[in-house]
């Protein structure tokens, strides 16, 4: 017989009733029912019921022991009395009677509970993970993950994409965030950078001529720490293509992605129609370049309807240049407590607060309540009525400025709103394409023009657009929204040196600095370089999204702490000054 | 049609005759027989022939065309002259006559030729990494690393073992090489490391009850350059077990590493038997604890033929405590002049040389030859040949000594010979599993005694045997050797703290040196550690076997030089005294 094990503790059933068999794995709980002890004893797989009573050789040994030791033990498998079969348990019309037991491991007392859903703060969670680890939640979570990730590279491989793994250990690679830099011991003084992406060894592959690549990348950002990301690192679906289209790289996307949440999603719903939304519909509809399709709230706009209205707060905004007022209409959300309450949350959120309109029935059939109905009048009233297709028991809230200045306000009050009515749908995966975003953005104060997104992108007109005003320039970039986050990042990338100076120039670039920064890439393209595009997705996001969490340490096997530190592994910590000395470095003291 | 190809370059074939169709790819080559010209166009895929005359609207921009421009042209598929049909390329019976042509990315003068076989330095290559790679030899390299990662993952699914990606920011892991430190910005002086493998992390994944993990691995070592290994990074097959014995480990990995050799082997033939070598006899046989089987001779010991022989310098040698006299066996090798060739090889290595016997067809048929025979006398010389089973045109070399100075010379001149005679099989992998390592050494000056290899070991025997002498204590350790490299490398792991302790302690750390140096893993062996055990298979090593090559930069996409360099991107390089403001570290100055 093996050494552990015949069978692990999820395989035994009813026809091996009679057997002598071996078991390992972990105490999960004992009952002893006077005399009688049952133990769950639990390993990867499952979960088998022991039996032991002083009939047992090991008897007095078994009394010892503890949750989570691990033992191994011999014994007989006995059906268990029809009154005591446990229907949820693959191995519930059974149990095993122990002739033999071996301490394993043995535990000393546990700072954390393996067994029920008992809470730990997360810093005695993360010290001893190896514990929490071994809880059914966690163990479900990193199965998810591992799972994720391998069925997105069968679906890679399956679309003819190799996996092509990209230096670690490498250069800077600007990508707007700070570099986690290496210093060199073979070149003292000097530092390598660990990626934040590996976007131009991507690109790089497609000048090399190897058409489609992709990898679960590990990128590196040494970021202030958050909630929902790692203070260090985050891995990402990375693929790219030559010889692409926008709508090719959405052609290949859209089934990896789709397939991954209806094969992980739990019966979720999955759309498996993705709408395309420029970055200017979305900002005016849900505020936002990330918006939640399951809510179906769209904003409009209702400016004629308050110019020169009675409602002199909106009338004299009007007055200035580049203000709107725009709508959210609440379907169901026609009450004053409903109302007031979206109102107050406009304010803690920083505006003046939430105009709003709410239609009741009155003596009269229907009836516009609220301030706002008032000083517009009956007619303008009715004209909002009518264009955002409202009706009795129904609310619309208003805001007013530069949409710069509420629209991320106004997409927040809309997700409220969709959440506390009821309107945004649960258990459902809803996708759309955010598309056609500006190459650039002036500075509110300065006016100074900056690219607003990946600079590598093509501009939409190739150099011809860029002779025109920058702020007009639409560049093939794209992002992928689902459920309110941000899934898929990419573009179709700028692979003419000449249209890529330009496009660095009007954001302030001279073609010197272009060089030093991404010389890699730009010297690549002098030597036939194909048009290509790619995209990022998301790999913790995803698995986030399909475990309903939104702490991303829930879905990481050794996650740092949001300080950016391992307790289990004392990471960061000091180093020898050996090691400085042939790094060619010295730690400056505290005070400096 | 689609912007850039209706078809890859290897698509076409007669089948498609008449169609127009629209290619991409680069120029790979160009022949103007007289006003017509034929290009061979090149993509990942294949390579078309086209062809343009002046009947078509874009010759005279064909003809401005050059090597490895990036272009796209549409036209029309016809058949090639029987004469002309090329059988080697699947695209052979046919060529696209131009009628449009796009470039798509032009190319300046080449440093470095795509097309044909020249050499260049490797200093180019690695900085025109992007046309190197473009070479059919590296896109066979690069196309085949990957094919065997994947047919690792799979065959490593289909055995139950899921991955799980371990940190890549972390703490120090002691593995007996240098670490690569990064420095923390929230905490600045501190310094987090690249691990060197995730070997606590696998250990603590086996504590946390998930049985079955592998990784696809980065590990990272900061090491001195040499030819044959990054002086960075490197990839490595990394799984562990829980509930195992060393033949569990075997078993697993046996049928993934012959499966890969198999798939990807070309033809060659790969052993299914893989022989459990002591490391004692390792050393004896091969002289090196990689032995290269395909070498089929084996060294014996013939010390009692020389004990008070009439060959004064072995007979004195063997007067001292632990010497050998040891044979190399070399069939076919009986002539003076081989002999005397492999005696020069010793020397060069060290040796004061290699005695020698070899037997050929004298006047009274069978003859021993050479200065050793003489002195020994036909007696003891018959004894050696009959023990050593050698004949008429065979020869033996002798080396004399403690054999842990003469061992791995030894060992050398096996290969040596084996080669020289054509006795080593090529076009075949032979593998052997290299078990029962000593887990101590003692130091031949100081006779401090330290580990030989992986500390964390379980020591054959348990508790029991570390109270004898260290030096007899083997470890449930083991190495996988193929064609004369290490390709894997394991234990089954030392899971219980008091053993731990004490295994440390025969090596001079004390309790609190353990828990400071592997914390995380010891802390963790409290809490119910299974009994786990795994092993490692050298990524890099396993391809550079199947492309046959032995400098790792001809498997690695973006390597470094051996100055541990990349030209390409400009690794390493300064970091902005802002950046190390942030790190709290200054650089000293060179003449330090």
């Amino acid at each position: 017989m093996h050494a552990f094990r015949s069978h692990t503790c999820a395989d035994l059933t009813k026809a091996d009733v009679g057997q002598t068999v071996r078991l390992s794995g972990w105490v999960h709980r004992i009952r002893d029912h006077g005399g009688v002890l049952f133990i769950d004893l639990r390993d990867h797989y499952g979960v088998t019921q022991l039996l032991c009573d002083s009939d047992s050789p090991v008897f007095s040994d078994v009394e010892k022991l503890r949750s989570e030791w691990c033992i191994r033990i011999d014994g007989e498998v006995k059906a268990r009395d029809a009154s005591l079969v446990n229907p949820k348990l693959p191995t519930g019309e059974v149990e095993v009677f122990i002739r033999d037991m071996e301490v394993l491991g043995a535990a000393e007392e546990l700072p954390l509970i393996v067994f029920g859903d008992q809470e730990y703060p997360e810093e005695t969670r993360l010290r001893y993970r190896f514990l929490d680890l071994r809880r059914e939640a966690m163990q479900r979570n990193m199965t998810l993950r591992s799972d994720v990730v391998s069925s997105i590279r069968k679906r890679m491989w399956a679309q003819n994409f190799r996996e092509f793994q990209t230096p670690i250990i490498t250069a800077s690679s600007p990508e707007g965030a700070r570099d986690f830099l290496v210093p060199s011991r073979l070149h003292p003084g000097k530092f390598y950078a660990l990626p934040q992406a590996p976007q131009q060894f991507k690109q790089l592959i497609m000048v090399s001529g190897f058409d489609k690549y992709f990898q679960i990348a590990p990128c590196f950002r040494d970021e202030d720490p958050r909630a929902d990301r790692s203070p260090t690192d985050f891995y990402q679906l990375d693929l790219e293509m030559s010889f692409v289209s926008q709508q090719d790289i959405f052609d290949t996307i859209q089934p990896v992605m789709q397939g991954v949440f209806e094969e992980f999603g739990g019966g979720r719903k999955v759309d498996s129609v993705w709408p395309q939304i420029s970055y200017r519909d979305a900002a005016l509809w849900y505020g936002t370049d990330k918006p939640d399709l399951r809510n179906p709230i769209k904003m409009e706009v209702v400016s004629d309807h308050f110019r020169d209205s009675g409602f002199a707060i909106f009338a004299k905004l009007l007055e200035q240049d580049g203000t709107e007022i725009r709508a959210i209409p609440a379907p169901g959300g026609g009450s004053r407590k409903f109302c007031d309450r979206m109102n107050a949350f406009a304010q803690k959120d920083g505006l003046p607060g939430m105009g709003y309109i709410f239609w009741r029935d009155g003596d009269d059939g229907m009836e516009a309540a609220g301030p706002l109905a008032k000083n517009i009048g009956p007619e303008r009233t009715e004209a909002i009525r009518l264009q955002l297709g409202l009706g009795v028991g129904d609310a619309a809230f208003f805001l007013g400025g530069k949409p710069s200045n509420f629209e991320a306000v106004a997409g927040r009050a809309r997700v409220v709103i969709g959440n506390e009515l009821g309107l945004t749908e649960q258990d459902r995966f809803a996708f759309a394409w955010i598309v056609d975003f500006p190459m650039y953005e002036a500075d509110e104060e300065s006016g100074k023009v900056d690219f607003s997104h990946n600079p590598f992108s093509m501009p939409q007109g190739g150099m011809d657009v860029l002779k025109g005003d920058p702020l007009d320039v639409l560049g093939y970039q794209y992002d992928l929204a689902c459920n309110g986050y941000e899934l898929v990042s990419g573009a179709i990338r700028n692979h003419k040196p000449e249209i890529m100076f330009k496009a660095f120039e009007l954001a302030g670039y001279g073609e010197e600095e272009v060089r030093k920064r991404f010389g890699g890439m730009v010297n690549a393209f002098r030597f036939g370089a194909p048009p290509h595009g790619g995209c990022a997705a998301g790999i913790d996001r995803m698995v986030m999204l399909l475990a309903d969490t939104a702490n991303i340490r829930e879905v990481i096997m050794f996650p740092m702490n949001q300080r950016a530190e391992d307790l289990m592994m004392n990471a960061p910590s000091d180093a020898t000054s050996d090691q400085l000395m042939e790094l060619g470095l010295r730690v400056l003291p505290k005070e400096n």
